[in-house]
């Protein structure tokens, strides 16, 4: 199968309720999620919502990382967006799953872009 | 199923492919989408690859919407991501098949944030 990009699909659950509303830390965490996974970073925006929450992203040169949480119930979705072969997406996933403090998680991966090509 | 947020997942081919290369066009028609949908735009962030494709965010309140463009094969990946019930994010995807000039594409609906809430 020739995929363009692969796409996962992270819950975390039961995560350090505090750190899912601490704007600073979560960019700061999903960019070093994405360079020490081996991706170029062009750019990102982060936003903190009243009265919790925050939403983020990453633009990344392979494609992007995603982040919302949801702090009172200690939820985040994330999602990691790659093309190509040079980005480790599930070791930026590790870090996240990690620095997040999730009790549980899930992983889905989806083949995006899978085309006719001879 | 008490779902925190709605994941559409579009795979579109057949573009037009000059518009998929249009950074200033994707960019106008996905915060069109977003707006049109219902959605409370917070910030965006594209970006144009060498030789060719764009990369763009659009960060909601009630979550996000994202492209990446493949248009040497014709192919976008596009997310919609929106949590509550304000945003018709079929509505979005129905503006972005419709702009690109999609011949074909597919749509995936992901429930995220299946909590065990009482």
């Amino acid at each position: 199968m020739n995929a363009l990009g692969k796409h996962l699909l992270l819950e975390l659950k039961g995560c350090d309720k505090e750190v899912l509303n601490d704007l600073s830390f979560l960019k700061s965490t999903m960019l070093k999620a994405a360079e020490e996974a081996g991706a170029m970073v062009l750019g990102e925006s982060f936003h903190q919502f009243n009265p919790h929450g925050v939403s983020g992203a990453v633009i990344i040169a392979e494609s992007h990382l995603f982040i919302h949480t949801w702090p009172e119930y200690g939820y985040a979705a994330v999602d990691i967006f790659t093309c190509g072969d040079s980005v480790q997406s599930e070791k930026a996933a590790g870090i996240l799953i990690r620095e997040l403090g999730a009790e549980s998680h899930s992983m889905l991966e989806i083949q995006r872009g899978i085309l006719d090509i001879q």
